[in-house]
């Protein structure tokens, strides 16, 4: 709606109190009339246009009325739907600026390389004093397979393909990008996981994705396999992955994103001898490449258009 | 020459009398009359054709007085150079199978994404179960140099132009690849560390690279510079890399080679906090593909080609 001044307004829950006259400076530019307010002083509810949020309160966006447009202020939008108030009519906006796939593409690839070359075995050497070598494999020689063919995941594939590796995909519908084998659906998760040597999770969070890598699907997985989740921590239950590492059927481990985030300090993954713990630092897009995608976004929506990245209650992402 | 058999014969010092075995399966299918004979077991020394050797003791290549052509085992020569009795008429070959680039650019691909993405400091969180991260500035502003643009170098500099880097290159003679910044020669070595944040070293050993990288040349890198070492040890004088990471200057070390290797177990190197040992193995082309190599090598010295990894004394290497 347009505000007493004349502007719409943004209200934001994104780094905090201490981030907003950063975003303002960054919204300036693109839209100059946007007025940005901060999530805890937001003023009358009724003037805000747009929400830009990360966990919002449970039932606070249902009492903005004139609400348009929700903007996750990330990838994922399962810390939005978590609201069970949520005003279901209102579309919701995913933030996937190319910065956040290129940087993704860049933690998958030190990921598998890691894996590839068996760092961590070497950097347990280090530890002991121990100089030892083994003839290490070549990419093209390792199959690595990525859960999740979207933005993210086919920008992952395309990096590990420049780099020799042997690449699979799996994805709900099938994904053809060339040099990369496509396996799609339920029924096709089993062979595609029985091929790899390393696993790289990159799925979205919705109900079907839930616990996908569970003891089953682990199980599945050659011996001496390497699993890297960059997706969501709920899709590998932590007790499952736990049990096949400590049976050596699963090598190493590494993990960015976790059912509780921060890592609780008492949590047993952090001292895992097996498990690499990353601070969910896969995918960081700056605050400028965020509010960049955002305000175009925005524009677009105004224009009548329909901004690619918009959440699809079919798909669950 | 020509043995009593009729064959021609070459004596292996190369992964020690038990992998003779394998050396012969692996020679047989390429130059079947070739007779494999070990270094300690050499029978009469008049009968030798080629000598394919690691570190030979010095003065007895000097005995072998048919000796047609020296191969080195892997793509360095400074280990036979090293013998004061070399007889210096005598080609040696320098083993660079493809295998050795691929493999020395998923290392260096490796160990420069391990830095731009700070995960050693996130591995140092980890054993201090800290959940912390900045945002990370993207491949694309970050300046990585290599420092010797032959084979290897330029197979890396590629990788790291595909993976988005902001690459340099810096060798004797300027080398033109597309999207690397070329460095050539003495005057322009300071420039091209002045403007780095990461330095890969992948020199040949030579008499003009040794400590190349010392006092000097570690303080013109930018402040936080990170080091990667897979040329030879003699480059990187170990107590001004020392001195350079204790006084903040370098941040991280990753160091594959040593002057003296394996590294001792006392070696202070293997418990600094942040240096990174790996134990020469960025490069290690397997014995199927050296032998595809020397074998390719000799059957076109035969026909009276000019092997193209020839040692050059006028270069060094």
């Amino acid at each position: 709606m347009v505000t007493s001044s004349g502007n719409r307004v943004m209200v934001v829950k994104s780094g905090g109190p201490t981030a907003i006259p950063e975003w303002r400076v960054l919204f300036k530019e693109a839209i100059p009339d946007l007025e940005i307010r901060c999530w805890t002083e937001s003023g009358a509810l009724a003037d805000i246009d747009y929400a830009m949020v990360w966990e919002p309160e449970p039932g606070r966006l249902a009492r903005m009325p004139n609400l348009r447009l929700i903007l996750s202020s990330a990838v994922g939008v399962e810390h939005i739907l978590a609201d069970p108030g949520l005003p279901r009519h209102i579309p919701i906006l995913r933030t996937v600026p190319p910065e956040a796939a290129d940087q993704m593409a860049e933690f998958v690839s030190w990921a598998v390389l890691h894996l590839h070359r068996d760092i961590p075995t070497l950097q347990q050497q280090q530890r002991q004093r121990i100089w030892k070598f083994h003839d290490p494999p070549l990419a093209r020689d390792r199959r690595v397979g990525i859960l999740g063919m979207g933005m993210m995941g086919r920008r992952c594939a395309n990096a590990l393909v420049a780099l020799g590796f042997d690449v699979a995909g799996w994805s709900r519908t099938r994904r053809s990008i060339p040099k990369v084998r496509a396996y799609a659906g339920a029924c096709e998760l089993r062979p595609f996981l029985e091929s790899l040597d390393i696993a790289v999770c990159l799925l979205p969070a919705t109900p079907q994705t839930q616990g996908i890598l569970g003891a089953d699907a682990l199980r599945w997985l050659k011996k001496g396999a390497c699993i890297v989740n960059a997706g969501r921590g709920q899709q590998v239950p932590r007790l499952d992955l736990l049990a096949a590492i400590d049976s050596g059927h699963v090598a190493w481990a590494i993990l960015d994103v976790f059912e509780q985030e921060p890592l609780a300090p008492e949590d047993p993954l952090w001292t895992h001898s097996r498990v690499i713990v990353t601070p969910h630092v896969a995918s960081l897009p700056s605050r400028a490449s965020r509010a960049r995608f955002v305000a175009d976004a925005i524009l677009r929506f105004e224009r009548g258009e329909r901004p690619v990245t918009l959440y699809d209650p079919m798909l669950g992402y």
